[in-house]
């Protein structure tokens, strides 16, 4: 059977709890399709998430590889299309920051998503739950996380599936955060990633 | 057994949906607390809104009464606090609109909701589920039909607790015309509505 | 010559600067269309700011008022339709906090206002500036401040036109604050409620 | 003196009124600071914009270009950072849609801004104007036109600065279109983009 490292994020910047981390935990050992899923947690940490996540990549030598993170304010589940060589924006949970800085000093300005992340649209469409291919995850952790990992895929050849999936809050965190947005409960953040993970291992 | 009259919505506005009508249906007959809930749908339709509502009332002389209706771009269930003696905005179902209109020639300015609103936005956060109070049911049928119920209880000095709560749009409203706002699954719209109707029977 | 009175408010809830304090400052002693303007300013206080206002009110005998308070986030000029018997919400500048409070015990739920917000919106807009009503002027101290003008004016019997008009950011909130949110430079927020005095003025 | 090629578009998507096309006509010809400015605008047409652009780039040699777009819904002026070689979204004025389609067959995923952002960034928030980095452009005409002058330069080994600057919806946009979102008024835009060239003039 095939494997899928997936990994999601603690949580950041003030909010209370991060509904990746669950997703993740909930995932993790489950079969789902063709694949055996390998649930994984990042540090919100530039100096340390990087350097794991790769370690994980090389432990498991997966056939996919999929990060999800928290993205407040978004409505709907939101595969992203492309990652950008930039880290930009607000401290890490260790208070460090960077502007307008490159993740890769030679790399190239962007990388987009192997994942099929049309497809992946439809079929939670199809599934009655909202979703669209977002344009932009950010200069944040989370695209340095997608930038790294297409680069270290690339860097080796190997063309296995492999992106970046932004979910919206939780009713939990929106509740434990006192923070107006909008949110899904943490069952349909689950269930989105499984029926998106479904389509990877798909015909 | 004590009964509550609670009202949903026809879709309106180009929505191909609308999960208030959902919600009713699913809790027509239900027992919850002390209250048995009589379910009844509303036309989106200022001339015929208001009489069938007010012959719903009474008809059934209910010990609680409780109207639905949809909040697109909400993120959470917002219980409203005040209705206002104004019709103005889009046109209804029927193609009639209305500006600047009062509801009733000598109604006073506004009522205020005699829901225990605050107990209820607590008790859906308790479970879980975010939710605050709204100080405006804007001027539209929802707005209305609030204005109307209250108006009607006060000129028979019926004290019944009365009120209107507005609920976010649900996932299959958004997939299924394709507008990008908040939603919740269908499930929880009605498991929220359960939990305050809960209040309302409460000690 | 008529007078009317016009008051802003003093900066609030961590903005660094309230554009309504600088459009009052710079139409204090202008003469526009039927009145001369009278500029006050009121501090951000429960406590204090109905009375000071009352006693402004008293002062002058004014023969028209209009408040002036921000909406930070809103994007155009918001005449405000009502003002509701409630306050709730955030701490003012003192520190003081109300929850679900009356502000009259034997208030009515609501006042409309009775400047000619209808006919604001459509010069405004003739004028080439957004505007719309507002249903709702929160439960804050903007919204305290509209209810006890317009119950201080129904108590007198006195039917001077009186109102509130929420304005948006301005560019130097903004960048001073570092919080984004929609925002018009102040020489437009100033012209939009001159233009709308001139039609409180008009024939 | 050097000379500046800026581009605007022509009104789309239903928009009654483009504000970047007035401001192409304001700057036409002006000086500013070492650049005379040159301004052209092109059509909302996938098939027509891009060869036009090329040839506006071609005829007059420029020493630096902008392009401007109109981002309805953004609050501030926001440079680009990067575009991306994605054709995708809504029918262009000619009713042809792209999805998910490369702008360059052999193009690399991106190309970033050669404009100096950060600087245009701080200047204008010196000048009391809001503005800051985007990082994403869309997939939309605005995008294509960034990505294939982007790419253009690059073909040629040409250095210049070039980039792309989003500017939100004009008062009269918003009056004219009656759709509400943030606004700015046409001569606060017309400025912030005249302030932007002098500082690519800069020492």
């Amino acid at each position: 059977m095939k494997t899928l490292l997936l990994t999601g994020f603690e949580p950041f910047l003030g909010h209370p709890i991060n509904p990746t981390e669950q997703i993740v935990k909930e995932l993790d050992g489950k079969e789902t399709g063709d694949y055996q899923i390998k649930g994984k947690l990042l540090p919100v940490d530039f100096a340390e998430a990087q350097g794991q996540f790769v370690s994980y990549m090389n432990d498991l030598q997966h056939d996919a590889v999929i990060s999800l993170g928290l993205a407040a304010g978004r409505e709907c589940i939101t595969p992203e299309r492309v990652a950008i060589n930039i880290r930009d924006g607000e401290p890490d949970n260790k208070g460090n920051a960077h502007q307008d800085a490159l993740i890769e000093e030679n790399g190239p300005a962007a990388y987009f998503s192997t994942l099929p992340i049309r497809a992946m649209v439809e079929e939670l469409n199809a599934a009655g739950l909202p979703a669209k291919i977002s344009n932009t995850a950010g200069t944040y952790l989370c695209n340095n996380i997608m930038y790294s990992m297409l680069h270290e895929l690339e860097s080796r050849n190997m063309t296995v599936p492999a992106g970046f999936i932004h979910v919206p809050a939780s009713h939990d965190l929106v509740v434990k955060g006192s923070r107006a947005m909008p949110s899904w409960s943490q069952a349909d953040l689950t269930k989105a990633i499984e029926i998106m993970i479904g389509v990877l291992a798909g015909p």
